[in-house]
């Protein structure tokens, strides 16, 4: 095996041209092997095997740096930095990480996991570099998707004063997780169009085509004018605008070609956009096929790309079928996402009702005021969206959505621990930052049903409201509680006369086993099902004080600014003298691995929790 | 006056050429009359009479919409709407807003105040007009410099999809509140000087010449190429790349010129932008030659342009002189403004250190991801910023700096209640947004000297860290408790036996002035200066519930998610069995008004907090 060869960093320089062409197979075909067992992102890291290569070549680790957008295309540069062997453990609790990290390997030189954020970090190492006089190379390696997101231009905005090297690499694969949109994806598709640097483009579609009405002859003057002009535009002029170099379009699956303008890109004083084109999921047919469903992948059969196993619904497939119903029944319903059309659950209803289904990109800003003003024309906007994006939009949501008392539904998917992700995308802040906007409702279902009944009940209510739900199988226990939501009410699940168990979304499912542990032990436990964590129920809370001698909160959440710390509070200035227990994450990030690990390890889980009621009492 | 025929909306249609042309006479002598008694926005609001009463003569209102980006250049657009009178109670409690408000008149479409959210929430109007099938025309108003900020772009991006009208003005004056930055910016110089729609532009600088060796045959050939094509590109060419129509530039100071191009614009079915050149501060002398002092002035001698009292050192000022100390004696100090110089006190810093300062454009998303990797580089970033608008780097912080554990300082100027600016400019969340982060370190100081001891601490603190102070006057007393700053340490001022004030930051001053009128009581109260809301001095606070029947907490932020919650929590969790009262803003938005006056309202004043705690007592 060549790929035995790679042992470290650089060690790639020592083959052959013909080993490193037997290596970027070696290297396809491991990647498919061990995600196919583990899962993991499959076809943005196939896709780029051979820039990666390129770039191995190129750069000398760890003195240069790169700065990989999102960094779950980051597999093939953990290999060829040494990290081969830890594989075995991917994204498992205690294991290599699926993006880069850090304190991982030195030839990670900055954490990523949210788009967009790669050329403002490599502009601010190479800026360093700069002022201490240093000597290395910063490549930022940033997909077409991500370059949807704001921050992006703000940082090639803030580029050109740069007058040192500084490399841009645009991973153009026409996608970000879902198909690309927006005017800057199809001016990409123009320039991907064009066969070398040179090459001048034709039949671009003029937008002067949209007036009707040519009356003014210098309308008619500026119409003929830029037609003819049109023809000759440089590729890549947008980023020659800003101040920014522009060389493509390359193959991105050639090595020599594009070693050949990594080199000419290094000569440029100045910060040089290099657009490669690749295809997501190259090499292997699913993946190419279905890019979308290889993005991050369960276990799967390499043979036919099938998972391996079929889960039971979830949050989301509830979510995407109350909104395609309620689609239906509300003509003012539109539904919006940014780039997370399949993950949050929106393909159907965007087949059903394309005009009222809105794919903004990777843009969450521009998602939250967009439906702020959706909602100020008449419309009742549903905003989808996993909970560690959403806090992209935590300046929109308070100062155009709340400010304004809209009624904008927030539908947070992978509210909670999200697992083998990690850090960058556990779900673990929204209800510390939803909670402390004003006019903001926030609720949390309990299980598939309540998630059902809570869509339908935001849709209706007429001001800013979200609710948050876990990734992966809805629960589908306490059927049978099933009572109408009314506003800031909870439900009483069972009555015991010892305990009050008040559980937040999620947690119902874990209190409903820290009851029947408790009643093992002859503790008898009333367990709510809190519903609102803001406003919560404060009547209910009042009643039960007088019944109880302990007081647990439960919520998948930090405790600093959570539902807890409100509720505790609440209880203290009403004079409850009982035990209080707060049951939340500490104030540390929570790494990747397995839910329930992860859970066990954070004492959230339901020995965890019995166990500290058990010492509390 | 002509001026008096203005009633309400549309009444400047009744009006002759000649009365329109007395007209914007007129209004300009009333906004620099009223504005010089009251404060204001002068120079953004010379600048764009003529551009809004174009858009008064074209627009028909309350029908059709605008929305004005910041908001803080809506005066004529209130004049022109029948709020003339309103201007004697301009940005005074109780009084009219500064900026538009939906609850002030039908003819505000959108609430805005942060910038660079028109384009998202016209487009958001726009497709709220198409899916009900009405029939307004919607413009959205957007200066030069709020174009730099991402969610601008992601809105344009985002435009494209849409193929009915939908207006842009770009109101270009080479200004955001400091002169304008970036590559952005440097493209709309270029088409600034074109002089009409047609003019093909020569001698741009190519951006090839930055390459110094053309050795590969083929860079030079692109040269070549380029350098012929490059003078004869379209102006616009940026905003057509991303399908949007580009008209212009035309003179906003030309009325009749802007009515031709806006009713050429109306013809467009598709997003189209109009580029209007304006001149701050047009038609006033003071104003036009310092627009960034006239930006949001005081009360000022209209005959001179100078402020009618100065007032002592801001805190503004010491955080300038200890940056420029600092910068003189860290040569790894590099300092980061969104825009916002002047405002946050680093004019100086980039004078004395050009090399070391960073204006990144009104773009505080990139910021600190750009800040953390200066960090990761090795350099000591400080980002000097208002609490309201650090809003939009919430994500970044999280995610960026403190995930990675990354020594960026946060200068957070204009922190607590600000006054006249009103609800989206109060600094109220961030002690909940910045203490729920992991990783981080908040600190706020209770007077001027304190600020520089906390400044200096922080620039040599190893990990992020952010400090929080008032807009206005520094505190200059207390100066004779000076202790050094230790990390999570608080400051005891005075020492009593019955109750603790533990007071942070702008309230250990309040909490001074609360202690006095206690002790005419017969209250002896403890005051402490706590100095650290995260983390908060624990051990003391253990030590001091033995000896304090009641403790009050206070801060200048709300209470949810606040310091007063984190501490409450804390002491009952250690089974404190007094009193505890939190002082903090409720849960609503705080509107515009003296901020003495706010405080009093707010019960966050010494009376209001004297009062409730001898309620309590």
């Amino acid at each position: 095996m060549v790929l035995d060869k790679i042992q470290k960093e650089n060690d790639i320089k020592n083959l052959t041209p013909a080993e490193i062409d037997v290596l970027r197979q070696e290297i396809r075909t491991f990647l498919i092997e061990k995600i196919s067992e583990l899962g993991g992102h499959l076809a943005s890291n196939l896709g780029t095997v051979e820039l990666t290569m390129a770039l191995h070549l190129f750069l000398d680790f760890p003195k240069d740096k790169i700065v990989w957008d999102v960094g779950h295309q980051s597999y093939t540069h953990k290999i060829l930095t040494g990290r081969k062997d830890d594989f075995d453990h991917l994204r498992q609790y205690g294991g290599m990480s699926g993006f880069p990290k850090r304190t991982e390997s030195p030839c990670d030189s900055f954490d990523t996991g949210h788009s967009s954020t790669s050329i403002s970090a490599g502009l601010g190492l190479a800026w360093a570099r700069e002022l201490q006089n240093e000597d290395y190379k910063v490549v930022s390696v940033i997909g077409d998707g991500a370059l949807t997101g704001g921050m992006a231009y703000e940082a090639m905005n803030n580029a050109a004063a740069l007058k040192k090297n500084f490399i841009i690499i645009l991973n153009d694969n026409n996608m970000s997780i879902s198909e690309n949109v927006g005017g800057m994806s199809r001016h990409l598709s123009k320039l991907r169009t064009s066969t070398n640097y040179v090459e001048l483009k034709e039949g671009v579609q003029s937008s002067l085509e949209k007036i009707p009405v040519y009356g003014e002859r210098i309308v008619s003057g500026i119409r003929k004018t830029k037609s003819s002009i049109k023809q000759m535009v440089i590729p890549g002029m947008i980023f020659e605008d800003m101040g920014i170099m522009y060389l493509g379009p390359v193959d991105g699956h050639d090595i020599s070609a594009m070693l050949k303008v990594f080199q000419e890109a290094s000569q440029v004083q100045g910060p040089v956009l290099v657009h490669v084109l690749t295809k997501k999921g190259y090499g292997y047919r699913p993946a190419e096929r279905h890019p979308s469903r290889f993005h991050g992948t369960a276990p799967f059969d390499i043979e036919t790309g099938i998972p391996l196993s079929h889960g039971k619904a979830t949050y989301t497939d509830v979510f995407s079928t109350v909104m395609r119903k309620m689609g239906d029944r509300d003509d003012k319903l539109v539904a919006i996402t940014a780039a997370m059309a399949d993950g949050c659950g929106l393909k159907r209803f965007h087949n059903m009702f394309p005009d009222r289904f809105f794919d903004v990109g990777i843009a969450e800003e521009h998602a939250v005021t967009f439906a702020a003003a959706l909602a100020a024309g008449g419309m009742h906007p549903v905003f989808a969206v996993y909970s560690s994006f959403l806090q992209r939009g935590y300046d929109q949501m308070l100062h155009d959505v709340c400010m304004q008392n809209l009624p904008v539904v927030f539908a947070i998917d992978r509210a909670g621990l999200v697992g083998s992700d990690g850090e960058t995308h556990q779900g673990v802040f929204d209800l510390s930052y939803l909670t402390e906007m004003p006019n903001m409702t926030v609720m949390a279902p309990k299980n598939k049903w309540e998630l059902s009944d809570m869509l339908k009940y935001a849709i209706a209510y007429d001001a800013p409201i979200a609710l948050r739900y876990p990734r992966g199988e809805a629960y589908d226990g306490l059927q049978e509680h099933r009572q109408p939501i009314v506003y800031g009410k909870c439900e009483e699940i069972t009555v015991g006369q010892d305990i009050l168990l008040f559980a937040l979304g999620s947690m119902v499912k874990t209190a409903e086993a820290v009851c029947g542990q408790l009643k093992e032990k002859g503790i008898e436990a009333t367990l709510v099902n809190a519903r609102f964590a803001k406003p919560f129920d404060a009547a209910y809370l009042k009643e039960a004080m007088t019944k109880h001698s302990m007081i647990v909160i439960l919520e998948e959440n930090v405790a600093l600014g959570g539902f807890g710390e409100h509720v505790a509070c609440f209880l203290r200035r009403e004079g409850y003298e009982g035990q209080i227990l707060s049951i939340a994450i500490g104030d540390h990030f929570v790494e990747h691995g397995n839910v329930a690990v992860l859970q066990k390890e954070l004492g959230i889980d339901a020995d965890g929790i019995t166990r500290q009621i058990l010492e509390k009492l």
